[in-house]
């Protein structure tokens, strides 16, 4: 990544092992560059320190060879260690305002909001986008809030950074979502459970470019 | 704490909530000091980073009140976020380089070893000091392995750091540990779990100081 200020948070896919039903991340997270997607989260759940470590350098490996941002979900340590782009810290993740005393101004940190208040909040401790869901029902992150599409109209007309709309975003609802005029989308399923991952990232890239 | 070379590894605690029946860590971790721990190391398990960091802050702030220094178990992240003294790394967590690359020369990093390879790889990649253990059967961590009284005397032998011991050492054992020669002993239950904290750290201490 060049500069963080010219990222583009269009189409920002968040890694989740149990949606690739079975095939390999690696690979899958290639195919979802392929098509299109313009950043990476890597989220690993319950996996060892040693684990996860392991995936984000060979997915730093990968997104260097296409300079694509790397996102780190949560665990700051891991991020330092692969020299990740950025964190993506939820509501009980660290203090913004701490990984950003530690990260320094260079790296991206992301943080998710479900409220006017949360992106404030996070904005003012340093924030570079704000994730805001759930939009819609998914299956994919337990006990979710669950956000209207006018009130992250409300959110983004609220807030400076970028915002990013999160939760069981598909091509059904893709429109709808552009509509209320956010930065960009993250998805998981939509993209990583599909047959195709390739064409099922360009086809929602062309809707949100 | 001032340098790290002056640590005394002795009685080394290591938390763990659940050996607390119900009692606050913060509490007990005081009581501890009292009776004469040397060092702690914060572990928690299955808690969110928010969590983990708020519970390191505040223990934090006692180990600075009594001059001890504070290891965090695993996560490099919250040990940067509080300023801790270091880490421990098991191995399945960070490797100890990477892990050194950030933290610089002045943190502590421990590593837990249970085979003198390990523990001369770990010296190696700039261990401060070695864990070794399990040299009894004990509750408070699954699947360790165990490794015998001639073992960790052999370890110790080995490698030129400091090496302590865990798992299950108590008031019954901890003189046969003493004999090996290693350079302190690691505890949870014989001081988290005994009615009367400051006591128990305090006949320990006597009897590994
Ligand atoms: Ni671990």
């Amino acid at each position: 990544m060049k500069d963080k200020k010219t990222v583009n948070y269009g189409l920002y896919l968040v890694t989740d092992r149990i949606a690739l039903n079975g095939r390999l991340l690696i690979d899958s997270i290639e195919e979802a560059i392929l098509g299109g997607v313009t950043l990476i989260q890597l989220r690993e759940k319950n996996t060892s320190s040693l684990e996860f470590y392991e995936i984000a350098l060979e997915v730093k490996k990968l997104v260097l060879k296409y300079e694509l941002p790397l996102i780190i979900n949560d665990r700051m340590d891991i991020a330092l260690a692969v020299d990740a782009d950025g964190i993506h810290l939820g509501q009980k993740d660290l203090p913004p305002r701490v990984a950003r005393s530690i990260l320094g101004d260079n790296k991206i940190i992301g943080v998710s909001a479900a409220t006017i208040e949360e992106a404030k909040i996070a904005e003012k401790e340093g924030a570079d986008y704000i994730g805001v869901g759930a939009l819609f029902p998914t299956d994919t992150k337990e006990n979710t809030r669950r956000v209207t599409l006018e009130e992250i109209k409300r959110i983004k007309e609220s807030i400076a950074v970028p915002v990013v709309g999160i939760g069981g975003i598909n091509e059904e609802n893709i429109d709808a979502v552009k509509s209320t005029g956010i930065d960009g989308v993250a998805v998981v399923s939509a993209i990583l459970s599909q047959n195709n991952i390739m064409e099922s990232a360009r086809s929602l890239r062309k809707r949100f470019a």
